[in-house]
């Protein structure tokens, strides 16, 4: 990684531009493009609100056996796009979880491969503690 | 980030190691070292059990108001590392958490700079949703 310059422009415009088609497979259970985005890899971890997914075949059956429906988020409250050089970025946003008094927030990890494109290498959702955990 | 060697030993153990150097300063409330575990940017993103930090500032100041104690970590249930190249890497941790019947989950990216080493850029901590969230 000899590149570290941070938010090249159009490097922040292609991962917003991948993110936004995930978020919107998330609403579709588009389970093609939410595949695609995730690094097809063993080491590929996925902690979601539910489930705790280690490797693309557990994280894909997680995607298959979710109910579908408009998802968790009600209204997005910060997105925060962050690039290093051209081949690594992270993406986290916090929201306003559906018909629930919570916070959720998202958290991705993206490298760029030089044959498949940017992928999710970690990711992480969950909602604030409910009561706090100290 | 032209190296995408998968876990190559002697970085794995790098990053190992300061993991386990942030872990113990954890349980010690040593903020110095968690500062120092952690990217100075206002870029940086922590989102932790009870509180969303954003830029090292905010994440600075949930160090400082934090009560000491033994931490939220009980027991480990598994330990994830995965290095790519020698300058990038993620940490995924799940754990029983102390004195509740929940499952924590910690995420961390970490970027090694050439001046400053390895840094977090990026992490979440949470417990898994109590009640499913569709």
């Amino acid at each position: 990684m000899d590149d570290r310059t941070l938010n090249i422009p159009e490097v922040v415009e292609e991962v917003r531009a991948i993110f936004e088609r995930y978020e919107v497979a998330l609403v579709e259970k588009d389970v093609a493009v939410l595949d695609a985005s995730f690094w097809d890899s063993p080491h590929t971890v996925r902690y979601g609100m539910n489930e705790n997914g280690y490797g693309f075949a557990e994280i894909h059956a997680h995607r298959v056996a979710r109910p579908p429906g408009p998802g968790t988020k009600e209204r997005r409250i910060r997105l925060e796009v962050l690039t290093i050089g051209r081949d690594l970025a992270t993406v986290n946003l916090e929201f306003k979880v559906r018909g629930r008094p919570l916070v959720g927030r998202q958290s991705q990890t993206w490298v760029r491969f030089p044959d498949a494109g940017w992928k999710v290498i970690a990711a992480h959702v969950s909602t604030m503690a409910e009561t706090p955990i100290l």
